[in-house]
């Protein structure tokens, strides 16, 4: 017996992706029968706290919220292939427990006591696997949960499934051999971005009511831009990594973080002050303990700001109705007695410049042998990747961190040297486009430029939904616009409001190291100018 | 003209260990004139506090207190080689500019007005050279300030020297081919310890009131110990290191971490609280954001607390000094209604294993550079280290970097595990030997295992001083002890208390990452409970 189970071959990639796709269509298929209505009043409760409040006060069981949930999950995967692994049986079984506990106690287990919550194919779940988008890292189920789960479950709160990612995760867009093409909920022949895309399309079809994705050049912003979506990139060592797969693993120079992704501001704030407030410096050794700082939050919804506004990186112009979204959110800014500040993009050519020589320091070597364990096909842009450069020596490699560090240096220097003109203050945060374009074709997405550079600065950041794209207040700009380079003129040519009409567009407040409470209090005054 | 400057040969390394040398005893020589009392009133107060108080009412003036210094400094570098580049004339300067200020306005300029400081040579002061202790790098003034420097000076502090080190810093001693050996105070024939052992000289002979020295593996700790002293490790990312020099920069990895050095536990809170109330994180892009807790430092100290005790870290057994010293305060713990645990030395080996990769990831390439482009010798050990292996690659680094995350993890895990079998409260920290012996002969220093475990984990770590060793107390034992291996065999033999008698015992306390504060608070127990 030995012998031959030595002897059989390893199934081939092809294989193992039918195993897979059969294991995830046979979790779906059933809730796929059961219809939900757009109208659906739990999954269009859009607040944690609020749908918490309603499992609490036993206005809803936790198993009708879980199911409601899958179902909503279900459909999305229909319309868009966003999911991996499917827990949906195990998610129903916890919703009954947490039902029982319930019961028994009166009262809720924690604060997110039955919240489907859903996790970026990155975050160890016990039992299921964690692929990565890699073919080679299926039929491998993981030995425990992440600190972040850990955490969250703690706390009450349910995983129902595992969303899609691009082959490497280096990508902002979602497409791998092993689970396929990701597209965008309002137009299939869209991207969703990514990497991760498979929670953008997710939690824009209210499958989820909190995503988790990483970030490592724009991850969760990016589908969060592109989706009408709240998405958080705290610094690296705020939230816990522990218990993640990662593409180019050990290198941590550029910091790759773990980020919540939400429908709404209340949400973003209620998860991401839940997991600071479970310690996850406890668990997970590279996390700071710097506690939830309320005062920190409450103190800037409470004065004039100085806010840094920066309309263009100097390399690829924006589209029109992203330069509308900004100059109409900094015209309210001032309107309601902010101060604003033009924020040049010196630094961020050279920023970005070191950064991507971190990527492909080891010559593509870590992710062409993860493709290679698997044996299936590289896509294009991961090929191009790995082909990029040679392996650069660990001397170089020294070297260059230490350009990084002088460049994070010079960076510090420039922001405490920009003053409100009136108030003399130093800039609290900028405001700056997420993206060059909002959804875009498959494999149009090429500049990253505005979110990246806040990873090698490992900065806070948080994308957030402003307006949509309208045919008639966005047309393409009469006057000739003359590109200053492929990548500008490459954007430029993918504008098309007739076709991106209705789309979210999306911009990003950033905010210094560790200023998770500072951006999400900016927010929510910006959230208040814009009427919600 | 400038053709005969490009075709003048470069000064040879003897030349510019003569032009270096020469420049330092020109500075220094003036003051080696003037005598100072062993029982000089200004250099015996080991207080900042108290020396500021004098200073900021009036009794002393910063004149007065820099000339007391710089003649005890000079004293102690006629006895011990322990300068490098000599700032008297400066130091005096500044504090008539002190005076001056205090004159006009009645007032002190800061909490360190006229405080004393003096910096290991890694620290860039504007103007003057930070060589390492390479001949490379001698004749290349620093353009600015070190961070902690323009901190310490703001707050009135005045730099008056810089100290020595051995040539690569990699080394629990301190000798180099550009200034030469340093000698300890109480034994020309021993070491001062290493690798910021200038500063341990010159402040066991009170030649400065607070000394700034690094630590990668021991280096603040190890020569705190062997004089007598308090230093202070904290995890590397609490302090500012921007506008240091270090050898293997850019390996952040296993971080070296900023630290002072002090004769008394009171100057070192007060030192610790004044940077980290100085906001390094506004000028330093690597530090945490997180200020001075005065609570947990209080908190430790109203309350029993939980504490390891790890005598014998299994691989080289400390001498019977060292071993009573912990043995004594242990019981007197114990008496207080402290609850002791035992503390296993598991994982060490393997975290000691994966950070010494580190070290040499380049094959040495980074040492060999800066020793080559000065043309001096190597010293035996530093030869020996940069001849140790082959570099390796970067995927390599990148799993030998995941290797020591998951090393880092499953020692927190192991911490969180060990609880007070009374209170059942998880350990609040640890006290272990800082090193296997006290001060040995020069090049006898080889086994740092006991400081550098703290590095690679990047706890936080104080060496504090217990007692004296004492020719009748602590004699070799009479039984026979079988060495585990050669390296407790060196060290075993290394034990001569008639000679060692009158020499300094330091242990160290040890918390997890970012517990300053805890830290000092249970020295600030012992220091009680042991009478000071």
């Amino acid at each position: 017996m030995e012998n031959s189970k030595v002897n059989s071959p390893p199934p081939s990639w092809e294989d193992v992706v039918k195993i897979k796709r059969a294991e995830r269509h046979q979790a779906v298929a059933p809730y796929l029968e059961q219809e939900i209505s757009p109208t659906d009043p739990i999954t269009n409760i859009d607040d944690i706290d609020e749908l918490a409040k309603q499992i609490e006060t036993g206005k809803l069981s936790s198993e009708q919220v879980i199911r409601a949930y899958i179902k909503r999950a279900s459909a999305a995967h229909k319309a868009t292939n966003c999911l991996t692994e499917v827990l949906f049986e195990d998610a129903i079984q916890k919703a009954q427990n947490l039902d029982e506990f319930y019961a028994t106690n009166g009262k809720a287990i924690g604060p997110l006591h039955g919240v489907p919550i859903t996790l970026k194919d990155q975050f160890n779940v016990k039992g299921k696997d964690t692929t990565l988008g890699y073919v080679g890292l299926a039929l491998k189920p993981a030995l425990d949960d992440a600190v972040v789960v850990k955490i969250l479950q703690n706390l009450g709160a349910v995983v129902i499934a595992k969303t899609n990612l691009p082959q490497s995760i280096m990508w902002c867009e979602t497409e791998n051999p092993l689970w396929g093409l990701t597209t965008n909920p309002l137009n299939p022949e869209y991207t969703p971005g990514g990497s991760t895309g498979g929670e953008g399309a997710l939690l824009a079809l209210r499958g989820s009511i909190v995503g988790w994705g990483t970030d490592i050049g724009g991850s969760v912003r990016i589908p969060s831009s592109i989706n009408g979506l709240y998405g958080l990139k705290p610094s690296s060592a705020r939230m816990p990594y522990q218990g993640l797969e990662v593409s180019t693993d050990g290198q941590e120079h550029v910091p790759s973080a773990i980020g919540p992704m939400t429908r709404s501001l209340s949400s973003m704030v209620t998860i991401t002050k839940a997991v600071i407030d479970g310690e996850p410096w406890m668990l997970d050794p590279k996390v700071v303990p710097i506690p939830w700082r309320e005062s920190v939050y409450n103190e800037v919804q409470n004065r004039p700001l100085v806010i840094g506004i920066m309309i263009d990186d100097g390399v690829v112009k924006v589209h029109p109705p992203i330069q509308r979204a900004l100059k109409e959110l900094a015209s309210k800014l001032k309107d309601a007695g902010h101060e604003l500040v033009d924020w040049e993009p010196s630094l961020h050519r050279e920023c970005i410049g070191i950064m991507d020589q971190f990527y492909t320091a080891d010559g593509g070597e870590d992710i062409r042998r993860a493709v290679e364990a698997g044996g299936e096909p590289y896509i294009p842009h991961v090929e191009a990747l790995v082909n990029r450069g040679k392996p650069i020596s660990v001397y170089e490699y020294w070297q260059l961190n230490k350009k990084k560090t002088a460049a994070q240096k010079a960076y510090l220097d420039k922001w405490n040297g920009v003053k409100g003109a009136g108030s003399g203050r130093v800039v609290d945060v900028l405001v700056t486009p997420t993206m060059p374009h909002s959804a875009v074709p498959h494999r149009a997405c090429r500049w990253v430029g505005y979110t990246k550079i806040w990873n090698v600065l490992d900065y806070t950041a948080l994308a957030f939904p402003v307006t949509t794209i309208s045919a008639t207040k966005d047309p393409v700009p009469e006057t000739h616009y003359e590109p200053r380079n492929e990548m500008d003129a490459w954007n430029w040519k993918l504008y098309d409001p007739v076709k991106m009409d209705g789309h979210p567009v999306g911009l990003q407040i950033v905010g210094r190291r560790f200023e998770e409470e500072k951006v999400l209090g900016v927010a929510k005054v910006i959230e208040k100018l814009m009427g919600r």
